[in-house]
């Protein structure tokens, strides 16, 4: 442990002071003299968002000792640009018009400037982890994890292969995978036993498929307005946890003229949704179990809430 | 320096094995068990194409006493990925079908593949480059560069102001940057005076300005098939260095109906394209003779060469 336990009130300070550098770290590392660069970045990273794996890193570096919220405001940036990227390019292909609110890159500055945008995120990224040798190793497989659980997603549509196992496959790569870094990395930061740094890490992929699921149950069955982007292009395209979860549904490619209705409202009718939304629980119940092996803290507390907010959001 | 000098038949056998293994390296570095991802990686390496900038690397690293090919084969392969990275993402924004005298990825594998295969590529280099701490600052800051410089290409075609001094900004960015990374990557890797990276940096730089007139250059002049990529796609989006060096040719912005006959009726009349081969001689005369600080050796003769091939090449 790197720093002397701290109270509830001094540990919320540490919180907002290193989430207010991270969104610094994010406008400086995306900050050029290429107009459309900086502006498109600054749009998509302007409209907000949950930033939960900065949080996370944030939180698990905490629960695990350290205290310079500074020091791991880089990679913390470096996470949620990463995410930032594959969103703007995720836009790109799924014609997404709304993104947090806004409409998307892709609807204002169109399809080329959406990729070089997304590109640019990632050499970001790749500058602001430069110099940071080992935890690259984590970032760096992430990052072609979530590549490439896109394209499986992508490929799964395209075969109209949608089954549960592609599923699992799909978001434990373009979600989890990324989840993990971020716990990972802040566990290595604040010097972690390997044991600590282990458990933190399949705490990291565990929030992190649950977070998918419940992402992909909001996308069925929020308000577009809510979520603040364009919701049931997801279903549409045939993909999702609902589709994956209920094999009664045919292959789960929506090929009706208004796909979204339909397969909302046969979803509505079984227990999928339910099911799935269990499963997620569980998931969130096992990893909050898994962090005994910490002392307790405010910032383990916190930890526990970042993981009950995932599965009790409604946005 | 790090190694003895050697003779012209054993160079010529280690930049043999160094080639060998950066394809090694890059075949190793795109392998995925994403079918689409390992396939059109393939597909666009085994196509082949100059390798000129690990080559440069490798001979700047044998030319400043380095001898083992295999340490460098990782930044060299690296590089050349990240330049396919491009070529892919530029080949979706171009609609360029033809790359290398294949079909391109985007051609065969269609547009959501392309960009996900480009980022794939793109991850692949942060991936191999992750162990090595400084370089990645030489070759992060290339890659921020060679999107940046694509997007003021996009930019400048887009408002139509297609200047001389733009044409230079665009050329830096996006080839120059690439090529200054792999020299400056070859010789710090070789250990070399912060002295001889100055100067083999720049080296690489004047280089790779050379490099992309003369492209421009072929991509105006040349046939289709020796190319092997769909040329008249530059002067058909009105970038390109015919049409920067040209003032009196308007805004270089192709309007008419088959703009690529027209222009290049208009160019072969002036002596624009002269003047341009001219400049790009120039460079490179400059260029070899700043690697005056050298010791002879048969790797700096081969480092010489390299610079000739690029005034003298036909396609």
């Amino acid at each position: 442990m790197i720093g002397a336990t701290i109270d509830a009130a001094k540990l919320a300070a540490l919180v907002e002071d290193g989430m207010a550098a991270v969104e610094r770290a994010m406008i400086q590392a995306t900050d050029s003299d290429v107009d459309v660069l900086r502006e498109a970045s600054l749009h998509i990273l302007g409209a907000g968002g949950k930033r939960i794996r900065p949080r996370l890193l944030l939180l698990t570096y905490l629960a695990l000792g350290g205290r310079d919220v500074d020091y791991v405001a880089n990679p913390a940036a470096a996470i949620e640009l990463m995410h930032t990227a594959s969103v703007v390019h995720d836009d790109i292909n799924d014609h997404g018009i709304l993104r947090r609110g806004r409409p998307s890159v892709n609807a204002i500055w169109g399809r080329t400037f959406a990729l070089l945008t997304g590109d640019f995120l990632f050499t970001a990224v790749y500058e602001l982890m430069a110099p940071y040798q080992d935890l690259n190793v984590d970032l760096a497989k992430a990052a072609t994890g979530l590549v490439e659980g896109e394209t499986l997603q992508a490929s799964a549509v395209k075969s109209n292969t949608f089954t549960r196992e592609a599923y699992m496959q799909i978001i434990a790569r373009k979600t989890a995978a990324l989840f993990r870094a971020a716990s990972t990395i802040g566990a290595k930061l604040a010097g972690s036993h390997p044991d600590d740094i282990r458990v933190l890490s399949e705490f990291g992929y565990n929030l992190g498929i649950a977070f998918q699921i419940v992402d992909d149950i909001l996308d069925l069955v929020s308000d577009q307005n809510k979520m603040g982007k364009t919701t049931g292009v997801d279903i549409f395209q045939g993909r999702g946890v609902a589709v994956a979860l209920n094999d009664a549904n045919g292959n789960g490619r929506a090929q009706a003229k208004d796909p979204l209705d339909d397969i909302r409202r046969k979803l509505m009718e079984g227990d999928t949704i339910e099911l799935a939304r269990e499963q997620a629980s569980l998931l969130i119940d096992s990893s909050i179990a898994s962090l005994a092996i910490l002392d307790d803290s405010p910032a383990k507390l916190e930890l526990i809430s970042l993981a009950r907010q995932i599965i009790e959001r409604d946005s």
